[in-house]
């Protein structure tokens, strides 16, 4: 049996202005920092250890992990950043508020945008410099394998394959793993390990901070989920997700 | 040609308390924090940017990386960390206070065990904690290449396989290096790079915090090398390192 642990990174400065965030590079807020160190608390309290960490390559998971791993006293754990755990894509509404976007297209055509399984967003030019060919950190990656837009459909399609090619190949080796990502990237994941239909995943809402555990047979199914901490609190921020995209 | 920058982490807790730390793994100091930071300012400012990061598994080094890293706003950079790239191991001096340990056993047998080439301190039992085998970031090292007590050879001894297999290769590779570690670490390094005898190495002092540029030809020998910052600055700390051990 392997146990798995997945983790939404903290509060963003754009989740806090409601802004379709995506490839953005934003940083965590205070309330997002002082999430990671809860998730750290709970991991270490509840007997939690890594041999390896992955995590994309957008600042709010990185910072997330390592304030994590720090709190565990563990910040030698291999940590792999990989650009395909990346959130979401959100094309030319990268940078929008959420509530101004769904005041102006209304909240059904934002609801499409964000929520639909495979329609994707309007897609971003390739001399706009939201698309990721402009940004370094892509270098060395065929621009045209990198997203101009995304819907969850085409995130899925981007995550897997690193999910079964590079992550399941070291779970199946016996290694500890945590995945610190973003909730698309992370809906991509729970929606194959638990076999949702898309209509499922699209009422999916992984909140901000908490481990989610995963222990899966040898198959690598799953045999139990839970998230780590107060339930309560845990239901609220699953609400505070869902209710992002409604204007106020 | 290749770039190489080798940094040594900023002032830890014990650096500050003049003990011999080692393989014990002490934080840094705010001292220490601002040091990182200043690299990563230094480092961004000259327009540096690398593909690969290398650090020990020691808090004090990553720490280090992280925050000049993230200061350079590329926190995306992969990491690789390696115990090879650790401090020198101190053995049984491990913990003790070095103004004290200079009072007990006398100034001449400090220097002997800090700063001669080839004569480890006393090593610690198996039993001891401070032997790495009991610490569970070197799970899965065979215990008989763990050191009990290191010489600066034998620090250089282990060092080097790093570098020449894993390090090499990458630079070869066209990669943009950086090596966050320690003061004898980095003395390997340099004492190869430099091609310095034994008594040369006795007299290098790296300073804590400070980047150093190498930049190598085809065959990786150095063709100038700089550290970045104010020199005034650095001599100082130069100095100070030079100082420590000695009886106050």
């Amino acid at each position: 049996m392997y146990k798995l642990v997945l983790i939404r990174h903290g509060e963003s400065t754009w989740n806090k202005e409601n802004r379709f965030t995506g490839w953005h590079d934003v940083d965590l807020t205070d309330t997002g920092v002082a999430q990671a160190k809860m998730a750290g608390k709970l991991l270490k309290e509840n007997g939690f250890s890594f041999d390896l960490a992955f995590t994309s390559v957008l600042t709010r998971a990185m910072r997330t992990l390592w304030i994590a791993l720090d709190e565990m006293n563990e910040l030698y754990t291999p940590v792999v950043r990989h650009w395909r755990l990346n959130e979401r894509h959100y094309g030319a509404l990268t940078g929008l508020n959420k509530a101004e976007t769904a005041e102006k297209h209304g909240e059904d055509q934002v609801k499409i945008w964000r929520r639909s399984f495979d329609i994707p967003p309007p897609a971003v030019e390739e001399s706009d410099e939201r698309f990721p060919a402009h940004d370094k950190r892509y270098a060395g990656i065929d621009p045209r394998i990198l997203p101009k837009a995304e819907s969850l459909a085409l995130t899925i399609d981007r995550v897997l394959p690193y999910w079964h090619d590079t992550i399941v190949p070291e779970i199946r080796g016996g290694k500890k793993v945590i995945i610190a990502a973003h909730g698309n990237s992370l809906r991509a994941l729970v929606k194959y390990l638990d076999d949702m239909s898309d209509q499922e995943v699209l009422e999916l809402n992984i909140p901000t901070g908490v481990p989610l555990v995963y222990e899966l047979d040898e198959n690598l199914k799953p045999l139990n989920k839970q998230y780590l901490g107060d339930p309560e609190e845990i239901k609220k921020m699953m609400d505070a997700v869902a209710n992002q995209g409604k204007s106020k």
